[in-house]
């Protein structure tokens, strides 16, 4: 009997290989009209690399089935995986809505056809989420199976949302897979977006639905500019007063499980969050519940009632920021914590006896000693709570010693940003740029053909000193942005620079037709995905953008 | 028995006026904060006059009493009024959605309080919409009824926003009312703005909402900029080649019932709806559907595959054009059309043999003459159909012959815009402005007072020439705009347009500090009432904006 079995097990096989053989021709011959299209232009941001045949799998059944290769393996990447094959699952089927009824009578009587089958393996479960943190990936897409392979669990999400951008639709209404390998990985480690919730709040559900749209593009940063002058909304259980006093309202606050809710959800889908708390200027919301922290300032001998930076003298300052940068690292594991440091204003420093009267003690004739003076106790701060930072330009500007492992992030505009990164790497600092895209500076001019080629390895360095960039961040700083408009005015201007940060150089010489071309299909998609993207110019999508109102 | 009645009727007579007299001052007293609070600073736009006096009226029961006077005189106005009574009813009540359950309680053990009732009385029945219709009302805020009185059911549209405006919220929770009086009427009778649904589709569902908001801002004019060079989606019964081959897809066109149910919304809301056929340029769409009717474009003696402007020669155009506008004029009723003739570029006429000949059979050597001819030809046409029209200042530029109610609406940017008016208004004709009301020109400077500061009568002319101004519009180009950003990037910025147009002068020197803090609460009132308009500033609005997804 074993001889017969081996025989027909050998038949079978021969079969099957056969059947997938004639399988795909088939099809591919089936639907020649969709093979001339160049479907390497519907994935953004653009893959290391993406090689893809004529042959295309039409998709009958609104099946789809992901499966994780030896599971038990994989215990801390599981809930993150099947979330994603869930998700993935759901965003997939969507485009699936507008198959008419009649469809799988029309396609049987052409075609035989199957489902989508993508099998994941994973090469270890590693799950922190630290800066080193892999995500390349390999995508084979075949029939009868798909197969994606990764080192991370993050890798494989990447390669899931590289996957998902490979379903095509056909004739408005059937979907189609093209044989594809995709090799990938992202040339920067850091890849951010900075989101304002000082100047105006944004709702939690607001900023998942960021948070998704930048996993869509691979981001890998939420930049969490948490407060500002105009509000306080970070909740402390040390300061209660921070946020009562400081928020626009006992609304526009995060609570302690907002703020778990946020980072959770961000990590599942492969997304640090950096937390920043700039200081000492930028912070007048912080001295309505602290009321010793800022500077007073003097006009003509006397307070005048206003107050400026924080205090770097006053008794209680220390004290007060070592409890409360204790309580924020507890609430934000990662690594990094930004300190911002950027344009304090010495005018009222320089008014306030107490301080004039310090800095001639100390022998200091220079208002920038004393900032320095501050950022240095605070850097010392935040190295005993063993973390490491990332400061605006200025704190390296003004000589301020740094942690090696420092990240000065430059923001300056216009073309200075160069010199600046040239001077920071050469004084073998590493770097994040973020000048050329600040999101919220809006004009008519379209901006993303700017975006798309703002490359952050173009300052003349040596390949030493472009070794140090670690990538950068998009910024959309929110003093004209809320849930009105935030989402629409966001995406997908974006979406150069995750292309430019995932590719490093590679992608950037294109011409303005294909970035128009590519970057329009992008935005189609985050339309069909439910996101009120807004139009690149006059045109329209195949799924519109209704308002559920 | 009888003069026993005559006492208990005078004694209850006495009794209803001390009541009325000490109710409302009690009211007052109780709630002494809110009194100082500026009340007509939450009207916008701002009445031609408004008095309020300290006394203020807590409402207490989730109940409004609209009535029309006398409803038998208005069979006309009575399903325009009542569907109005409807809306606002949401409205107001809308407002009162986060009383606590522990209102009544509080409030009834100290104040006794009413319901919202408001009497109207109108004085004719005239509901038909012209640039002559009345607006004006007189409204009376007081206890225990207020009153509205208006020549017009539209005045009484107008005044019922106003006594919306008027109903402010009294720590976070109970709605209240102060004593006001109010008398008002728009300083000019055409105040609109212009949507373009060619460049993108605009949904039916969207230009309703628009629609909504334009009536909440006194507006009363719906340019609907509907076809131009990008896509032809209005559906002509006639030539349905039009947008079948111009529109966008068969999704992006609007339908008879789609046109002829925007214009009733209009109407109900005293809003006309004036259409924009533009030609003899900005016709690309066009000529998918009509081959012969744009000028074939020569190179080096031959067609070179591109298309001018319509060609005002060929023997089709003139059939074609008189046609269509037949159908036009009876899907769009209002006595205005407008007839566009702006931007016509000369170089494909000029390369085409056949003009060549016919320029010098005709002795022309300016190919304005041209143009000339062919809008001489369409006005003509238009006449005959017993229209009204409005055309781009071009077309008075290029001395064009012009019926004498014919509005030119002058758009071209820059100080030029006041040379332009004083030229037409010289020259007698009647004359709108949208040069300083472009709302697609975005930029990161604060807009709105720069839109709240321009005044249409600011041109220098004589009080003669300053009374043919009808006007003005804002303009929304939708270049960038579509159903993802049309209404964040229209309010509230087309907010001080309404205002000046409302109000002609007399609000124009208010401070920058004024304008901004009316138009905040202006726009936390769209907001309020489920739009999301944009942001001025850092801030926050007491309701905020969540989109329903």
């Amino acid at each position: 009997m074993l001889p017969q079995f081996f025989f027909m097990l050998t038949a079978a096989y021969i079969l099957l290989c056969l059947y997938l053989y004639l399988y795909p021709t088939a099809i591919a011959k089936a639907i020649s009209i969709s093979t001339k299209a160049n479907i390497s232009s519907y994935v953004w941001p653009y893959p290391t690399s993406i090689k893809c045949s004529d042959r295309a799998f039409l998709i009958a059944n609104k099946e789809m089935h992901f499966a994780l290769m030896e599971p038990g393996l994989f215990p801390n990447a599981h809930p993150i995986l099947f979330q994603a094959f869930d998700e993935y699952h759901h965003i997939i089927l969507n485009l699936t809505k507008q198959i008419p009824d009649s469809f799988t009578q029309i396609s049987n009587s052409h075609f035989k056809l199957e489902f989508i089958q993508l099998n994941v393996t994973l090469k270890n479960d590693d799950v922190t989420l630290t800066y080193e943190t892999k995500e390349d990936y390999v995508l084979s897409v075949d029939y009868p199976a798909s197969t994606l392979t990764a080192t991370t669990v993050y890798g494989a999400l990447r390669g899931l949302e590289t996957f998902s951008q490979l379903i095509l639709e056909y004739n408005d209404s059937q979907l189609y897979l093209h044989q594809c390998v995709i090799t990938d990985a992202p040339y920067f480690k850091h890849r951010g977006i900075l989101y304002d919730t000082s100047r105006h709040y944004l709702p939690v559900s607001l900023l998942k639905k960021h948070l998704d749209v930048m996993a869509w593009n691979k981001f890998n940063v939420f930049h969490w500019h948490i407060v500002d002058i105009q509000s306080f909304p970070y909740t402390s259980t040390m300061f209660p007063d921070l946020s009562d006093k400081g928020a626009y309202s006992p609304r526009h606050v995060y609570s302690k499980s907002d703020i778990h809710d946020v980072i959770t959800y961000a990590n599942m889908h492969g997304i640090r969050v950096m937390v920043e708390f700039d200081t000492p200027g930028h912070t007048a919301s912080w001295g309505k519940g602290q009321p010793d922290l800022l500077t007073t300032c003097y006009q003509d001998d006397k307070p005048d009632g206003t107050y400026g930076p924080i205090n770097a003298i006053s008794d209680t300052t220390w004290p007060f920021l070592t409890a409360l940068f204790k309580e924020i690292v507890t609430d934000f594991k990662y690594q990094y914590i930004h300190l911002g440091g950027d344009e304090v204003r010495f005018d009222c420093w320089k008014s306030n006896p107490s301080i004039q009267k310090w800095m001639k003690d100390m022998n200091y004739t220079d208002y920038a000693m004393f900032e320095q003076y501050y950022m240095s106790k605070l850097i010392e701060l935040i190295e005993q709570l063993d973390k490491s930072y990332i400061v605006w330009q200025e704190v390296f500007d003004n000589g301020n010693k740094l942690k090696e492992d420092t990240i000065i992030h430059v923001w300056k505009g216009g073309a200075l940003w160069t010199i600046e990164m040239r001077k920071i790497t050469a004084a073998g600092y590493h770097t994040l740029l973020s000048s050329c895209w600040y999101l919220d500076l809006i004009s008519i001019k379209p901006d993303y053909y700017r975006y798309f080629r703002c490359n952050p390895l173009d300052f003349g360095g040596t390949t030493a000193q472009q070794s140090l960039v670690m990538g950068g961040e998009a910024a959309i700083w929110s003093e004209l942005v809320d849930g009105t408009n935030s989402l629409s005015r966001t995406w997908p201007r974006a979406g150069p620079t995750a292309e430019r940060l995932w590719t490093g150089s590679s992608t950037i010489g294109i011409s303005d037709d294909e970035i128009y071309d590519r970057l329009k299909k992008h935005r189609c998609r985050l339309l069909n995905r439910g996101i009120p993207a807004e139009p690149l110019g006059p045109g329209y999508c195949t799924y519109p953008w209704v308002s559920t109102e």
